[in-house]
Formats: structure tokens, sequence, C-alpha cells
């Protein structure tokens, strides 16, 4: 029972997915979803999910629009769920709530229950469609879909360099190559993240925290405050456990993850297990963390949807060779560093067939510097 | 007797600067300049200066309105010329015509004979402004206002990487690291350019021509061949004169000048001025080629405006070192090289100090590619 759409569908999808933005730095590990009620061509109802274990978007949506809500159109940017979570499934409420018509940007990214909410909806009689404004809600929540639909987090690389393509001295002075706004911007990566993965080299030379901090987000203080609540799962790669007991970030709120590639009972595993830090032993082939086994674990085990990785070029160079890196955010200076200072990646490669080539989506101008998105997914270009 | 100005003296000279655009690749070495008559709020005459020998842009305008420029509003581009060159003075075509007002965007750059043309025009009664969109005015005419200002050309450097700052492979492999579109796009420069200036391996290993080609202008047929008419001086920077003769571009249409540390009477030398090559020895103290004297020799010598330096990292860096650099202009592949390929410019720094900080005055997309545009010039920062 699919259903003609028009020209307001869009507009009143449109409207969900600025909702749905609310939720940006707070639902994790819950998509970010929006919900508008729409009768007689008036808006009756509107919500976002805004954190896990809160009302869901359209629950939001149907009390704000009450009777109304009866005969009218919901929209909604992702498929009302089916089953009972921490909350009940939303795909009852809206039948209970007598809604004639619901409009979804996509199905539930889970294989196994996608569609799922749809078909509940259309048991109970009420006329539906889906794929309004889908890429738009993809974009959303694309650590979630990735953690659904591959069982791995969305991976974004982030990078700071010259115009040269360096990121520090060959002394490793590196700050500040980018000013305040560009530094701002990263805080919001991280805010939106579940994680951020970073090598042991960074946290024991760069004192690299890797926390969100309200006053750095450069957001409005309410909305900063909120966002800060929430600390990403820090996860330290340090293959040979070199991280002491008494590093600063240990003690920051929020948790750390050290993954490395010793076993569980080596004495320092299990000096850190004692002082409360997660130690994960993943040891690959050659001797070192098994990057590619990290993400899938970090996905299932830790809900992991956006994974933020700031690293040097040792840590960038192997992610990147081993096929981890979704997106690549790259904030770039307009310095040059000479040809003495270090490279954004260690990948020696010989050959122009061998070069790595991305798919720019995005370029930003912060303050002085430069911000780029590139997608390294193959099946994107 | 200077008068009052309005929004519609702003508009009528954002015509003239749009004017002024047709000469872009064609007055050298003259300025570009643009002209509108305006009488009684009506536009009567418009024109641009096209090619050196040619009509002035003023003359064109005239021309164009006839009787109507009596009492009428000039707006120019640039101070009406007031001395005999290869055309008259326009200052006296204005007079002659009886317009009763001229504004300009900006004065002669040439401090000899700045405001020269302005006093002959007040000292026949016609009311006169000055500095009417006088940033847009200048930005037209970058090369010939630093040749009269400074002595020197307006030098752009052009580059092209991947994000990581690698212009090459390490064996030298680069074709193509930017796209189509990117490449129309430095045929451009070259074509608004009055020389382009490279490194003579450039010319022995890249086998660059350094010419204009109609046909990867990207600009519509017949701008495109009147753009490819005049080719740009080709310097070429050979200290120990190892060019052969026999180089294919000494060939080619247009004329190349090569500038070396070898004496003039060296058997090389007398033998590329034998086959007509203009040899020039410029020794610097280091045994190479003095590239600071080189400039001031080519705005005096060559009447260079733009200067284009299309070079490998060494030639780049040393231009860049010796303060020689006006605008970087860096073509960006989203692709990476890695670690092991060349260098965007050989340039030593050690600590973060050292650093050169450019000023970003521009970002665009070519095709895949990006442009950005950056001054070197420090008093722009």
């Amino acid at each position: 029972m699919n259903i003609p759409l028009g020209a307001a569908d869009h507009q009143w999808m449109a409207r969900a997915i600025q909702l749905a933005r609310q939720g940006l730095y707070t639902t994790d590990p819950n998509p970010r979803v929006g919900c508008v009620i729409v009768r007689d061509g008036l808006l009756v109802g509107e919500g976002a999910h805004l954190r896990a274990g809160e009302p869901h978007a359209e629950v939001h949506a149907l009390r704000a629009a009450g009777e109304r809500a009866r005969g009218a159109t919901a929209y909604v940017t992702l498929e009302p769920c089916s089953h009972h979570g921490k909350t009940p499934p939303c795909a009852e409420a809206l039948v209970r709530a007598g809604v004639g018509r619901v409009v979804c940007a996509m199905q539930d990214p889970n294989p196994l229950v996608a569609g799922q909410g749809l078909a509940r909806l259309r048991a109970a009689g009420i006329a539906t469609a889906a794929g309004v404004l889908e890429p738009e809600a993809r974009a959303l929540n694309p650590g979630f879909i990735s953690r659904m639909e591959r069982g791995r987090p969305f991976t974004r690389l982030k990078l700071a360099s010259s115009l040269d393509g360096r990121t520090a001295m060959q002394s490793g002075e590196s700050q500040w190559i980018t000013g305040a706004a560009a530094r701002a911007d990263v805080q919001r990566l991280r805010a939106r993240s579940s994680a951020v993965l970073t090598g042991v080299e960074t946290v024991l030379i760069d004192k690299a925290s890797l926390t969100v901090r309200a006053a750095e987000l450069g957001l409005p203080d309410a909305e900063a405050q909120r966002a800060a609540q929430r600390q990403p799962l820090r996860v330290v790669v340090d293959s040979h456990l070199r991280l002491p007991v008494s590093t600063p970030m240990l003690n920051l709120s929020g948790s750390t993850l050290v993954a490395t590639a010793m076993p569980d009972n080596a004495p320092a595993a299990i000096a850190l297990s004692a002082a409360g830090v997660q130690v994960l032993s993943l040891p690959g082939a050659d001797g070192r963390v098994d990057l590619a086994a990290l993400l899938p674990w970090l996905a299932q085990h830790a809900q992991c949807n956006e994974l933020l990785i700031e690293c040097g070029a040792t840590l960038a160079g192997s992610a990147l060779r081993a096929g981890l890196v979704d997106e690549l955010v790259l904030y770039m200076a307009p310095t040059l560093l000479g040809s003495a200072a270090r490279p954004l990646f260690n990948l020696p490669l010989e050959q122009m067939a061998q070069q790595y080539r991305l798919q720019l989506t995005d370029t930003r101008q912060l303050g002085d510097d430069l911000r780029l998105t590139l997608s390294c997914r193959q099946d994107d270009n």
C-alpha cells in the first residue's frame, strides 16, 4: 500500500531531518531521528530523539499532537521501531494514535528487522512510504548505519597539515598548525563520535587527552554543556603496552580502552586492568594490534557508531592501507613547513598506479584554514 | 574639484571592469582597461582595450557615443593617459569630446605620471573622481601595476600536488595528478601571462613546452583563438647551459629566453644565440642564476607584467626563499601519493617559527580537483 508523494512530503521530511540534528551529540549509541506530524497541511506535532533511554522522536511528536494525530501524516527520518528496547515500539504508538499515513526517509538499516516497522503499520491499515530524502537521512547516521549494515563503525580519520602535506616539524614540533576555528571543529567531531582512537605515541609524546571540552566546542552554552556530558570512549592502540598506569588520560572523565598485541595476562595488562582500564588483546600477524579486528569488536562490544581516528603518520598509514578509513577530514593550514617536516601518512608507494584516490565531498573555510572532507570508500567511487 | 559619488557610479564602474576583462589574454604588455560613457542615466558608449597598438578603451567608447558624449560621465577603470604612446593621449580625446565628468577606478600606477591625466582633465574644467572600485580595478592588472610600482613582474607560482603535498613519485612519474579542468586552468594562466618561467630540468625531463594551445584553454572558440595568437615569452633557468640547441621548445611559436650563470661568450651560449635564442647571463653569488636580478630584468627589458613559474621543487623552493613569489596557485588532486614521493618545495626548515605562512585568497573546485590561490606577499598579511 504505497502512497503517492508530493513536494510537501519532501518539505516536511526536510523539517524532520532538521529536528534529528538536535541529537547530533547526544543520542549515541542510538541513531539521530526526527519526526513531524502534519494534519490538513498544518504542523500539529514534532520531536527529536535526544538521548538513549529517553523517548523516541515519534513519541515526542505524538505527545505534542495529542488528538490531532488522528488521521494525520507522520514523517519520520527512520523507519519506526517494531521491537521493545528501552522504550516501547514506536510503530505501536503510531497505530494507537490513529495516524492515517506514515512517510519514512529510510528503512531500519539493521537487515534483520528492516521493513518490520512498516509492515506492522500496514497491517493496521496505515498507508506507508519510504525513501523520501533518503540520502540526507542516511547522512545523519553514518555510524549507526555502518554498525547495522557492516558490523563496524563509520571511521573518520582526522589530520591537520600544512599546504605541503606536513603535520609537524622533524623534531615533532606541531602546535599549532591550524587555528582556533579548526580546533573547535575537531572538538565537535569528537563530540559526535562514539569513540576516539589514537596511538600510544600520541598519548605519550603529544599528551593528547582526546576529551570533549564544553568551552572549546564553539557551540551555544547549553548545547555545549549537553554535548560534553557524554565523553567518547578513548581507544589507545598500544601494541607493546607502553602506556603507564600513571597516564593522566586514564583519570579523565569517560573511559579508556587499551588495545594491545600483548596477552591479557601480561604484567602491564594486569596493572592497567587493576587501575580500571579495559585492556583488549588483539594480536595481529605482524606482532602489532590487529586493527581490522578492532573495528568490528568496537561495533559489537562498545556499540561504536562513529569512530574518530586522531593519530600520527604511522597509524594513519596503517589504517589507510588496511582499508579501515571511510572518511578523511583534513584540516589544512595556509602554510609551508618544508620538505624536512613530517608527512601526513607513512605510506611508501612507488608508482602512480598505487596512489590512494579519494573523493572530495566537502570543502569549507574555518578561520584561516581549510577543511577538506574526502570519502575513502571504494563503493562511493 | 572632486565630485560626490553615488551607487550608480559604482554600478557603471562595475560594468567598465567587466568590459576590461575582454582584454585579459590580449592586451599584454598594456593593461586591461574598460570604459563606459553614461548620459542622463543612459549608457551611450562603452569599450575595452583589446590589443597593444589598437585604440584604448576610452577611444572605443567615445566613438560609440559620438555627439552623445557631450556633457556625459565617462567611467574608466584606469586613469586616462596624458602622454603620446602608440596612440594619442586619451585625456585629450575626452576633453575634445566634451564630457562633463570623468570617474576613474584608480590612478596610473606609474608613480612618475600618476595624476597627470586627471590634472589635464581638471585643467579643461572637467569634474573628476578616482578610487571607485579600486581593489577590483587593481585585480585586473596585478602584473602591470607591479611592473610600474615595483619594477618587477607579478609572479605566480603554479604547482600541482596530491593531498599529501607531493608532485610526483620518487621516480619522477607524475602524469597526470590533476584532471583536464585543472590543466585547462593552467593553460588560461599561461595565456594571461607575459612570460612563463621554468627550470632546465623541467624542459629536459618533462618535455614541457610552456605554450598556450587554443584547443586546451577551455574557452569559446573565437576567444581561444585570440588568446593563443600571443605566446608568452618562455624563460628557461639554465645555470650551466645544459639546454641543447636541438630542444623542440626552441622551434615552437613564440620566443625563448635562456637565463644562465655562464658568461655570454661560453660556447653553449654562442650556439644558442646562433640558433636565435636570447641568452641572458645573470650569475649569482652561488654560481647559479641570480633569480632576484632576473625579475627586474624581465620587467624592464621584456615588459613582463605577469610571470608564471611552472617548475619543480628545487626552483620552487629557491624562488620562495628569495621572496620572489607573489602568489601561489596550487592545484590539489584528491589523492595520496605517499611519503616516498617528491615534495612540493625543496625547503629544509627546522622550526615552526621558520614556516612560510601564506594567505588563502580563493578556493575553487575544478573537476575533481581543488584550486587554492594564496598570497605570499608579506604586505598583504
